[in-house]
């Protein structure tokens, strides 16, 4: 066991958080920090570079996921791994996955300070696109880990401006040669801001994550016809773009229902074509989901939103169906990792909150292949995709603590 | 008076659409030929090409507008302009605009087969982007020469992926040195397809249009606050997005309620930001418009639509305002120019119907600065703004043939 006097170093850990919120400026405060971007390869190059003055053997997979490995005495054992996302939303914060993959560098920095030697290899590990701001869906290359995308599917998404993962990958140097997943990983931690106010609203310093929120979501496609929008009569229009309205208010309204217990449900994207003044849409497609902590609640909220949808599309005179649709909150929060980060908290005398999350993470997928628990630290008021995010190094640091103890737990103090 | 006997040729008009419909070929059927595209610079070099080739001077001004002349026995008089648009929507026709260019065209070619020579000069001009489906507004090029728009603004709009009007009007080779507008017309005529049913319904080749649809038209701009679409409560929620999508909901309930009058209320664009699957939108906008023939009822739609701004604001939790306004319907129709059209029609036997024009067209802006009448022919079905749009030589032709007869009047014989 690592000795429980050892604690991290804040400020260190703090210049690289700050050094990562000067790379890629959004919004005053704020990252617009896309996957693959230049900014992106910016902050790439500097967490490698890093990696690599620590001496960290530093690895890239197919997908542009970054691996830096601190050797353990048993090279053959499979590595305890930490990590989150560096790239951020187009309104981001400075904070939300950057966070976590700098927990993980400091973590293994604090052991180079202390000489001490893990039975396991421990790796950092910072996931390609989480957030799914500039190539959907979101967690893609950390979905790819887990075996859930197939890598030349991943490879082949496009971006907006009908930009290719794989092409971008290639053009800031981050196509690696590493297979993409098919190794053992011992277990894996993820520390993240919680992206909800309860930690700072009951001043607690670390969340320790036992479920997900039941998510349900869905790719609903409208089509129609197009006509102009002068003569063309009320009872034969069929204007696709007002059909996906109709869904957004619907879906708007789902979440109000289930307010009182903490439900939410989103209209996050509209897209429709040609979306253009004097031509009604042929198509359009709405992107929405809904939430609840109870997976009960959440079908039922998933039923209403689907048996909403024949009425939009009468209301509209159009055609609509679910062309894609994913659904999270069944992941497996490991009992013995989950014990680690509370036992390792109680050893450091760190007050806890067990919390579900809201969001989805790369830390979901990478379940799917080993064992895993999440750290949640506290942001202010919750907000989050948001310039105004803010997260202070005094209140974050707990949680880094913390994670440093119950991955060196699990990787053995040889 | 142009000898009544004369007709022009059918067979050689129709070529020149046929011609037209293979350029900047769309979805099966139609076209897609956007403003100041290639497939518009090649569009504009044949009937500049055709032009030439009979001897018509033709001159381009700074905003692509192309006049070809046919001299008149007196150059110092103002000309007759006949004229239209040459570029489609996205998924637009092969008819709506080009059949009123080509019929200016077939008009002065018929002049010439018959050694027929007016008082007045005889121009056809074919307007640059009046659909604005690359830049907004439409009939922006027309309205320029109206003075309705400053030079320099047109220039400077840029399409959706960032391109300059000026710029691109550069690149095909139609930034002209003609002054925008500026100079005396004797009188503008425009024949279009009707996109509307009535002629085909009731099998009538050519409809006098004696006035235009009022139209109340609206860009409302909604502004919330991103933030996460998972932890973020309801009763926090400020989605831009949903204010919109409630807006062209209501939009659309207003057309239905006025639909029995022949009223409209359309939402035709609507755009948000970031507009990303995991984030709540902090802007969007919606474009949307009413008609009514009643222009004290589009004054009450256009109430109603003002009206449930707020509510939608206050239902999605967001700021909503009005960032632009038009409003048509109060154009002038030349008594003197209708007369010639229907003194035309008159003498050669060709049946009329009254119209009302729904859409908004060239010959508004032109209106303001010149006395001006339109010509209707049918389109199968009212069907426009889509591939299907559909005409034929047979019923097309006897609406060029009113249009020559009614320009010549106007323009003299020598």
């Amino acid at each position: 066991m690592l000795d429980p006097a050892i604690r991290i170093n804040e400020a260190r850990f703090w210049r690289t958080v700050e050094r990562s919120g000067a790379i890629g400026p959004g919004r005053p405060g704020g990252l617009s920090r896309l996957a693959l971007s230049d900014a992106d390869r910016e902050m790439r190059d500097q967490f490698v570079g890093w990696c690599r003055e620590s001496g960290y053997a530093v690895t890239v997979d197919r997908v542009g996921n970054i691996f830096a490995r601190r050797a353990g005495a048993d090279a053959a054992l499979a590595p305890v791994v930490i990590g989150s996302h560096l790239d951020t939303q187009v309104n981001g914060g400075k904070y939300d996955g950057v966070v976590g993959v700098l927990a993980g560098l400091e973590a293994l920095r604090t052991l180079d300070d202390h000489r001490v030697r893990t039975r396991r290899p421990i790796e950092v590990v910072s996931w390609t696109n989480e957030e799914g701001a500039r190539f959907t869906p979101p967690m893609i290359a950390s979905g790819a880990f887990a075996g859930v995308y197939e890598l030349d599917w991943v490879l082949g998404r496009t971006d907006d401006d009908g930009k290719r993962f794989g092409e971008e990958l290639a053009r800031i140097g981050y196509a690696g040669a590493a297979p993409v997943g098919g190794r053992a990983l011992d277990a894996y931690f993820e520390l993240h801001i919680e992206q909800g106010p309860l930690l700072d609203e009951q001043a607690v310093d670390v969340g320790i994550v036992t479920k997900g929120y039941a998510v349900r979501g869905y790719i609903v496609e409208a089509t129609g016809e197009t006509a102009h929008t002068g003569p063309w009569p009320m009872d034969r229009r069929k204007n696709a773009l007002v059909g996906a309205a109709m869904l957004a208010v619907a879906v708007n309204d789902i979440g109000w229902r289930y307010h009182s217990t903490g439900g939410k449900a989103t209209a996050a994207r509209l897209a429709a074509w040609p979306n253009k003044p004097g031509i009604l849409s042929d198509w359009a497609q709405l992107t929405c989901d809904v939430r609840h902590e109870d997976p009960d609640v959440a079908d039922q909220m998933a039923k209403e939103l689907l048996d909403s949808i024949p009425a939009c599309a009468r209301r509209a005179n159009v055609a609509m169906k679910v062309v894609d649709h994913w659904v999270f909150g069944n992941e497996r929060f490991d009992p013995d990792c989950v014990g680690l980060v509370r036992a390792a908290a109680a050893r450091l005398g760190v007050p806890t909150l067990d919390l579900a999350s809201q969001a989805g993470h790369d830390a979901y997928h990478v379940g799917k292949v080993a064992p895993m628990a999440m750290i949640f630290t506290p942001c202010e008021g919750g907000v989050t995709h948001n310039n105004n995010e803010r997260a202070e190094a005094g209140y974050t640091t707990p949680g880094v603590n913390v994670l440093l103890h119950a991955a060196a737990a699990r990787a053995g103090v040889a």
